[in-house]
């Protein structure tokens, strides 16, 4: 008879019965925004996975939409200016952070002299780290360096070891060698506390404590509906996001923070981790704790087009930290998509087309001149600029770069990695 | 249509469709035996809640055919002896430690000069623990003196957090009022670890290592199919079994046992904790490590008769380790339930059941000498012995016995808690 209901169930909707699936109407739609594996949208977009067909890249201001987040408008980039006195990062100049929760909140609280910390991190699923994951860290170091707060930073190893066919030392090497890349971006050692979870669990009963009342305030049909966990996950999986939630109270950091829970945090992250801080904010007033604002990253496009996240597993998909001069020449010149026409010719009379350009788009995240991108956007465009010289600016921009991270990584040394691991107090004055 | 189908799957299963709870066939069977929430059983046992109709109690013969155990037959009762070299604990020689998984392959290694550890512990809901909550300690503290191995005690305080209407701090300090009755049952400070686990997890990134390790192997079917766990549970309550597995692993106590993962670990506990360490020894291999053994005890009963287990809450249903002689008096005088006769001359005519009598059982428990306890069966039993005559002796029993723990308790200093409560090495010889 279950057999047969289960056909008719098949028949009706088109998917297999599965237990503890229920059908996508029934999905509790969790703090202030659909839930982001929303069926009847062309673009994917969740802490584990963000496809589009679009050649484009995601549709951000839909996903503003979905996601129940705020714009990042001129008038706030030109607040930030104001209230930290620096003219704003380029990543805020160009929309690249584009998204934003409570934002103005922590600037009025910021103008009466009452500071916030920064919380941000990375899932060290390898050793190689690749120039999109470095996005968060570069404008995490600037947001540091303007307002002259606090940084935490974790490294969530016990993630990487329940998504992946990874032993759980695996996992915690991974996450010491992403922290060497993580300090060669240039850190304050006086502001930065550099966590992995399977150490700092094990470190702080505070921070436990608060994993613990996240875990007590959020549901399984929460989780379900905000990740879409199924009956078949394993607990570790469906308990993970309080892990992940639990370093934006202050708190969590009695050796930074002491017992004040009030302080404010502020997380720069790419809008895949959205997910994570909807539920956080969900939670953090029932359990008398503040919500943390954000600010939201688009991705970065795979050399292979915009409509994936690199992948660290795919070493043609990206320019990694580790590529040398001529792996990055070759990578640009052999896999960056394209947006020019078929011949030079064509492209001379009809211009290529910047928007869908892999190389152009790079540029926009890493060439710090406004001037010279809008020139080379436009000679692009107009095909005064052949496929081959845009390649050739993005090689020269990006080889120095990497070339001056490597070096500045050589210099991070087991101790430097040790020092930034070990709980401590930092230097602010709140 | 997905009305009808849900009107459907109520026609043919008699239940109301609910998502992530499939039908009862498709849950699978944890470890070796069904599930502790069988429905067709009239004896509920898991570890939130025990009731059974029979006035005799639980009816442990068909508890070992369900959770697929083992007795405790007078052979390993006797060899037990024989390897020990002491007399068998009264709980042993009377079946109150029935069941078991293991016990002879833990005695073949000890034989063999392959040494193991003990680990129990307790939920710490409030300050107050009744006689029934010594059990497992008095039981444990005999095994640990006769066999001369470390042993590790877990309070459970996130556990109660995650299940009761308590705070996190609440918890703790009844995790430490608690560990004050332990300690003043007579363990030895220099083989005795006891944690509370909001302290521990944050302690021991090694605990936390196997915590993971377990989390990553154990699906929420599985939890749902074991513990009876809903899609509207929390998180936290649907990683917590985790959290209980753990410490039956060597290396979660690098302070005890160093890197060794291969000591076995013997878990002496009440069957209705059995639901975690069937979890526990499925998951142990695929993880690398061996499963723990078990020594099971049945319920203690409450004072108005066996059918359920003793609650904390109800001042009444048991006697209290901070009760005065009168209260214990008046106690058993008013509440226990008496298996006598209505009158004298009925009673000195019929007879008194044992069998059913509360303070008969609690007798059983706490009368150390066995020709006296059988007497007194036999006497109750021919109607020699008067109910008020039995309660008596049972009040003289427990006076003396509660009096000795309140003075042993008092000589607890928070200093000596502080030291039980430490992370550090044991005394052992393994």
């Amino acid at each position: 008879l279950l057999l047969k209901l289960k056909v008719e169930y098949k028949q009706i909707t088109g998917q297999d019965y599965k237990a503890g699936c229920p059908p996508p109407e029934n999905l509790p739609v969790p703090d202030n925004g659909p839930s982001a594996e929303d069926a009847t949208e062309e673009d994917e977009v969740n802490p584990w996975s963000v496809t589009t067909t679009n050649a484009k890249g995601v549709d951000y201001d839909k996903l503003i939409l979905r996601f129940g987040s705020s714009k990042i408008e001129k008038e706030l980039v030109d607040r930030i200016e104001k209230v930290s006195g620096q003219k704003p990062h380029r990543f805020l100049r160009r929309g690249i952070f584009f998204s934003h929760r409570d934002m103005h909140q922590v600037l009025d609280a910021y103008e009466k002299h009452k500071s916030f910390y920064l919380y941000t991190g990375r899932g060290p699923s390898s050793e190689a780290m690749h120039v999109g994951h470095l996005i968060p860290f570069i404008f995490t170091k600037w947001l540091q360096d303007v307002f002259d707060i606090p940084l935490v930073i974790q490294l969530t190893d016990d993630e990487k070891y329940l998504w992946k066919d990874l032993s759980v030392e695996e996992c915690h090497r991974f996450a010491v060698e992403n922290a060497k890349d993580i300090i060669a971006c240039g850190f304050d050692i006086n502001k930065t506390f550099i966590f992995s979870d399977l150490d700092y669990m094990g470190s702080s009963p505070q921070f436990y404590r608060n994993v613990v009342k996240v875990q007590k305030h959020v549901t399984f049909n929460q989780v379900k509906g905000i990740f879409g966990f199924t009956d078949s996950d394993c607990i570790g999986k469906i308990s993970f996001p309080a892990i992940q939630a639990a370093p934006s109270f202050s708190n969590s950091f009695p050796h930074i923070f002491g017992e004040r829970k009030d302080i404010q945090c502020l997380i720069p992250c790419a809008i895949d981790q959205d997910p994570y801080f909807r539920m956080t904010r969900d939670v953090a007033p029932r359990i008398g704790y503040p919500k943390p604002a954000l600010l939201h990253s688009t991705f970065f496009p795979a050399l292979q087009g915009a409509q994936t996240k690199m992948s660290a597993s795919d070493a043609n998909s990206s320019i990694f930290l580790t590529d040398s001069a001529k792996q990055i020449k070759n990578k640009i010149n052999k896999h960056a998509f394209s947006g020019g026409k078929d011949t030079v010719e064509e492209h001379r009379q009809f211009g290529g087309n910047a928007e869908v350009d892999v190389s152009f788009m790079y540029l926009t995240f890493f060439l710090e001149d406004d001037e010279q991108l809008e020139k080379i956007r436009q000679d692009y465009t107009s095909g005064a600029l052949l496929t081959g010289e845009l390649k050739k600016i993005l090689i020269e921009t990006l080889q120095p770069m990497i070339a001056t991270h490597q070096e500045r990584r050589k210099q991070v040394t087991e101790e430097l990695v040790k020092q930034f691991m070990t709980p401590r107090p930092l230097n602010f004055n709140f």
